[in-house]
Parts: C-alpha cells; structure tokens; sequence
C-alpha cells in the first residue's frame, strides 16, 4: 500500500464519514493527554490509534516522567526544588539554543502536572531510589534522571531529583499508558483503532480541517471543526529518515520505538508546512551503570583520553560518545573498582600493566598510561580537576590487574529515539519557517522537537509529550 | 515591507506580467550556472537579482572551486587524479552518510566541468601552490583545500590537490563571478537586477509554475513554462534560522555570506513541500595556517588534550574544534616552532615552562603537561601514533619559552558559512520529506545542501552549486 500525497485539498473530499471538534492522530503518552485535555474541555474528540491498541512507545518505555518545582513525592522524599531551579538546570542542559519559553512554562507548571498525573490515577510511591539514574527496578517513584547532581549543573542549579515513576517494579511504561488509556475510556472521546492517518485535509482559508485515515481498508474522511493534533511518535524506525536527518545515529544497535515511529506525524506535517528542527538529535542512552560504583572508573576513547565526568548521566555520555568521539569509548577499571556490570557489557581488555591494556585496547603507545597517571595523581586527593567527577566516584585506579569495558557503539548498548520534529508554538500550534502557526493543525511528543535536543534527560519526553499534549488538545478545543 | 506567504495558489494571480521557459532566483555561481546552461539548451530565461548586480556572496569568496579526476592544470602541475580517487575522496570526508549519487556525478563529469569553467572564458594558472591550504595569494591555478593529504584521508585516496583557483592574485570569486557574469551577459537570458522573489506559484496540478516577485516597489508574477530554480544563497545571515537550525554556528565571529543570505530560497523551497536536510552544519574555517610550518604545533583543547592531527585542513579543524570540543581550542608552540601567523591572532598565554603556559592557559593542573610529554616522546621519533600528523610537520616541543595562539571562537576568527538547506536530486529536482520531486522546482547552490556537509573542502560550494546548477538549469530547460 503505497502512501498518498500527504496532504489533500478539502475540495476534493466529497463527503466526511463523520466529524469532531478535535482529531488527535495517535494514542502514545502525548495523544492520550491531548485527547483528555480537550474532552475536558467539552470538545468532541476522535483519537486515531495505528496499532490495535493506544499506548505506542510510552507504554514500552521505562515509564519515567520529568517533573519538579516541589510535587509531592520531591517534598516528601525530602528534597527541595522550585521551578526556578527546574528552569535553571534545563536552559543549561538543554544546548545552545534551548526553547526558553516552553522550558519556562514546563518548569512554572510542572507540580500541576504531576497533580494531573495523580488525578488521572497514575500512582507514584514518595520513595526515593538512589541506586541508578533511569528506572528503578524497584517500585519506588523517584530518581535522578539527568544529570542536576554532577557537573557542570550541580554548579548552576540546585540538583534535585526529578524523574517520577509509576508505582510498579521495572518499566513502569506500560502502567502509565494503561493508567491513561483508562481515563480516556472513560472520556467521552472516541478511540479508534487500527486507523492510519494518511492525509491532512486543507482547506486554502481555513487551514488544516481534517484528515483522511485508512480504517479497515477503506479511507474514511474525518473533519475537524477545531484542530487536528499529531502525536504519531518520531522517526527513529525509519531508517531513511534517519540516514538522512540523524545519521549519526546509525551506528546505534538499540532502536527505542515501535514499528510506527516512522517519522508519519512529522512527515504530514511537513507536508502542510510545518518546519522541522534539530532533526540531527536523538536521545542516546549509554548505561555504564548500574551499579553507580562502575562510574569510579574512567572512560576512554580512541585515544585513550577522558572526554567527560563519568558520573555524567547515561544520556549524556552517550550523546558526547556519539557525537563527539565517533561512538569509540572504554570505561578503564582496576582490580579494586571492576564490578560486573548489570547491563551485559564485553570485556574489551584486560592486563596486568596499563601498557598490555592500553595495547590490547589498540589505543596508541602511551596513551592511556598518561591518561591514567594523570588521573590518578589528581584522585589521591580526592580531586578531578579535568572533568569535575563527583568525589565519591574518584579513586586512583592502581591496582592490578587493569580491565575495560566495551563501550563502543559497533560492540555495546546505546539506546536511542529521535529528539528532532516539527517545531510548534507552546501551544502545540504547529509552526512555518516564518513562525506562523498553521491553522488548525497542533503536534506533541516526538513528532515534535522536544525541549531537550540535545542534552535530553529521562523523563523528558513523556514528560514533554503528556504536558505540551495537553496544551495542544486544549488549544484545538477552544478553537472549534 | 513584511514577508507574505511564500507560495500563492495560481489561481490567485490575476494576469503574468511576463512569461519564461525557465526562472533562476539568485545569481551567484549557482545561478549563473543554471542560467547559462539552460540558456544554452534553447529556453528563454530570465533570472532575478536581489541586489543591483549579480555575483552574490560567491563573489566575494575566495573563489576556489573543487574540480578534479584529471583536470588539465592538475595535470600540467604533475598530480595524477582519477575519478574513482575523487570519488573515494569525497564519500569518505563527507560525513556519515554522503549523498553517493551525487558525488559519484560530481566526480565522474568533473574534468568536463573544468572545462566547462575553460569555456566560458575563466582563466587558471597551471602553477601549483604548495605554501597554503585555500585561496593562494599568488595567481596560482592549484592548491589542497581539502584533508586529501591527511590522516585518514590519505590512507583512502590518493591525495591531489583539487582546488582549482581562478588566475588573479588574492581572492578569486570577483573574477570567477566577473566571467560567468559576462558569459550571461552575452547569452540570450534576461537578468532583472533589484528583483526579490517572495513567492513561488504553485498549481494543484502541475506544481511550481512561476514567481512573484518585487521589481521597482511593484509585485510581478512572472510565469515559467519550466521551472524555477531557487539559487538564493544560505542562511548564515539569517540569525533567527541559524539560532533555530545551527545553534552552534552562533559562535563563530566572521559570517561568510552578503546581507541576502537570509535564508530566503530555502524557505521558499519549503513552502513549497521541499526537505531540508543537514540544517545544523557549516562550514567552519580555523585558518591556523599560514604559514603551514605552524602546523607544528600542537591544538589542545579545553583540558589540554589535543584531539585532531594538526595538518588536518582548517574546515576540518574548525568542524571538530566547534561541535567537539566547544570552540575551546589553543595552538601550543615552542621557541622553534613559533612564527607569526598570518591570519592576526592573539597570543593566549606564554611561560618559560609547560607548567606556567599551563596556568596561565587556565588549563587544568598537569594537563599540558602530560599532553606535550605524550606527544614529544612520540616525535622525537618523528611519529604521531595518536593523530597521524605528518612527519614533516612532528618535533618535538620542548625549547621554552613556551606560548599558545589563541584559537578559541570567543577570541579568534572562524568564518562560517551554512551547509544546511533543500534536498534535491541529482538534476537539482526539489524534494519532498516521501522522496517526490515538486514538478517545476529546483534549486542550487547553498540554497541546498551540498555534498559535503560536514566535511567542507574548500571550493565545494561553488564546486558543487555550479555543477548542479547546469544541471537543473538544464533539466528544467527540457521541461519547458
């Protein structure tokens, strides 16, 4: 079945199989806020689900949503935040050019979204779980999932723990979406599912007021009087799209997505007009840990150098492996820090002298060994002065026999999704190269650019998705 | 004089106030190339100038272009090339994922391209130009402005100087451009100067059919039988697009490009359903030559490790020193090595030992140090087991006093130019995000992005914007 031109003029539809105030066009962690926000705000909604059911990556993911300013669980686990320090860390995580204004309104509004989450039923136990950065294997509800605690941020903004998980043990995904899949059941909104949405219908004057979806083989034409919101998931499983945009992120074994994460959403709204930004970027997890102790080694790359503070989080590091050491990384450790790591990782090397490591390593003469003695002549006291390791994590590592972890890309783990989408107004409202917003057409989630390309945090993206959904479902319902 | 929307419906234009086979939007290299090569090909041409005379910032360019696989002044200068070397060249500098059928026809009709240039009245030189990388000061004909003669690049191809240099002294784009605009001149197309084009015709059915444009304070729609081809030029003058599309650009001092490299062509392109592709990347020059012996030297980064060998060309330096190492970059130096450079650059810091050159740099305690012992070691036998840098270009620094060029973006020069824009085809078709061509429209130049993005070589632009601007120049000719 071949794809249609992606957009189609309200001309050509010759009669609507029905109508809504609002379409939302897939029922990941974004559609689903999307289509409760403006069923409760009275507008009729149509939620179209490719899949036999909503639920999309957010249901598959770790579950981890990025929330703070001071919720509930943040106060009772005994941690201060504010959304002043929230803004503070994201605006210096989040690149050289991050989106003040929604980071102002996600950071300012977050301790409501969290209530929101509360009052759609998502349980959240106020235990906090200092073991690892992501999702606890625990059912505990709150972790570290940037990187506030480790520098340069622990300079800039007072850390504080911000990923908020679902009450389940291990990915806590699928109880998210099962929680809000529940409340829009109980919505009066209607999901469909099994419904591809192939076309934005365009009326010349009133902007985007439809669309076509493949609905048991047969197109059926939905209008909406309000707007039509995309949260149809990012690209990352299109592999032409990302050879094209993110090639970077080719060299990646572990793609984050479901088989409809084919970049559709951002395609029909291209189509329609809509600019797409920092398409390049994508979330690239690389989990040196757990356990937490392994950051008391160093990681190398091809040249047996440092290139960042190991206690960086795991996005982090995988982002600076990727990008900027062309995926080649080794995490060095001693006989004193080796532990074997949770996530399956190959022994990359292993000697009784640095020198026979650093050769079966195949890093260049006396790299790592200047490496090392550099290192280690700072951790005996205590001090990284190259990347500013927390100093729990630095030891000298001097004890023999010396041994690496493969972190490259070609032999490890990095987990990855795409961070690049149409660009839209905080809002939700879809915007044109010129920064207007298209009439009547709203995205979320990773169809869209989130607030965090590049210098993504876990959580983010559920939590950006659910909370910039809501905006734009409610938008669209005050439109009609 | 606000921007109206960039397409209008053809049934909104009332009557053309002239009609053409092909219509070319911009006339720097890429538009004079198209331009004269449809031209040639029997269509009626009109091309449209923003400014008062044609040239654009091609003009004011160093005037190199990359054309090689055998050229007759590569020959006369006694460098073998081939295609196929070319060809190896190119799909290894040029990123992750290059674009292979375009340069596979860039290389295969490079010769023909030369001579192309030959035709149409542009002088060379067959003198070689062995002193610097890029535009020479001499009127010589040839020079390396690539990484051709470097790590890795030199272990993949055969290195040969491609950058063909148009015969005057110093910056060759005035007369590159002085010629080409004689040879349209001459040509039977019409060039209407202080003509902005600020909005494509687009009919449901067949596509771009014309512009409009302002010409004298008045709007005319001009209608082409064959095509429009969008040669306007890049964005780096556009700071809200280079801040949305290539934060990083943002801190570069020196922006190569007129006041009409605004962005203008692409966002035309895009209103019209074209991709844009490799948006976040530039063209980057550190110029830490001439004079070549200061190669030398020793570029460390922000904790004093080096991390690129150093007879790299400066594109390539400034690529890695901006999105790597964030624009934190020192040209370390001894009593032997250091000479003044041409390109005026500040001192950074100086000490009668690595030590104080170290503080004084702000560098972290022992860094340097360990950086340069690592490296002297090595050159004492005249290697570079970490880089590969030259030999002829690896002593040992170790004659105190010691001093570093300041080579960071906050106090040094690098000139930038963006490599991001429309995705086309190889006959210059605009393509849309599904892979379609936009019937009747085509673009060029930097309006597109080009081969080598990243990987810039000097002279790829107007390498590449002529060649695929006779191209589509030609193609939408046949369209007619």
């Amino acid at each position: 079945m071949s794809e249609p031109h992606p957009t189609i003029d309200a001309d050509d539809i010759g009669s609507w199989s029905r109508e809504a105030d609002v379409v939302v066009v897939g029922l990941g962690c974004a559609g689903a806020a999307a289509t409760l926000e403006a069923a409760g705000h009275e507008a009729e909604v149509v939620a179209l689900e490719r899949a036999s059911g909503g639920g999309g990556t957010s249901a598959n993911s770790g579950g981890v949503i990025y929330l703070g300013g001071g919720t509930a669980v943040q106060r009772e686990c005994g941690f201060e935040d504010s959304p002043e320090e929230m803004f503070k860390y994201l605006m210096a995580a989040s690149g050289p050019a991050p989106d003040e204004e929604k980071i102002r309104r996600f950071s300012e509004d977050s301790v409501a979204h969290y209530e929101w989450f509360v009052r759609h039923g998502v349980p959240f136990k106020a235990v906090f779980y200092p073991h690892y950065s992501g999702e606890p294997p625990t059912d505990d509800g709150l972790v570290y999932s940037g990187s506030e605690n480790a520098y340069p941020f622990n300079q800039i903004a007072r850390p504080a723990p911000r990923g908020h998980v679902p009450q389940v043990p291990g990915q806590a995904g699928g109880l998210l979406m099962q929680t809000l899949l529940a409340a829009v059941d109980e919505s009066p909104a209607e999901v469909v599912t099994d419904a591809h949405c192939r076309q934005l219908v365009v009326d010349r004057n009133d902007g985007v007021v439809g669309v076509v979806a493949r609905i048991d083989g047969a197109e059926h034409a939905i209008r909406a009087r309000g707007g039509v919101v995309l949260c149809a998931g990012g690209f990352v499983n299109n592999k032409r799209m990302v050879e094209r945009h993110a090639p970077e992120l080719m060299q990646c074994k572990y793609r984050v997505g479901t088989t409809f994460d084919d970049g559709s959403g951002i395609r029909l709204g291209m189509a329609a007009g809509g600019e797409t930004i920092h398409m390049n970027h994508g979330s690239i997890s690389l989990p040196i840990v757990p356990p937490k102790s392994l950051q008391r080694g160093i990681l190398v790359n091809g040249q047996g150098a440092r290139f960042i503070n190991e206690d960086a989080y795991f996005g982090r590091i995988g982002e600076h492996a990727v990008y900027r050491q062309d995926g080649r990384a080794f995490l060095v450790l001693d006989a004193e820090t080796f532990e074997r790591p949770e996530v399956e990782r190959d022994i990359a090397g292993v000697g009784e002298t640095v020198e026979e490591l650093e050769a079966e390593l195949g890093l260049p003469q006396g790299s790592l060994q200047s490496t090392l003695s550099l290192y280690n002549r700072h951790a005996e006291k205590g001090e990284d002065p190259m990347f500013h390791k927390g100093p729990d994590y630095v030891v000298p590592l001097s004890h023999p026999p010396y041994g690496a972890l493969d972190c490259t890309t070609a032999n490890s783990l990095y987990a990855v999704f795409t961070l690049g989408g149409l660009r839209t107004s905080p809002d939700g409202e879809v915007l044109t190269p010129d920064g207007d917003a298209i009439a009547g057409l709203y995205a979320a989630g990773r169809t869209t650019s989130g607030i965090a390309a590049p210098g993504y945090a876990s959580g983010v993206s559920i939590g950006d998705g659910t909370f910039f959904g809501r905006r734009a479902g409610r938008h669209a319902a005050r439109r009609r």
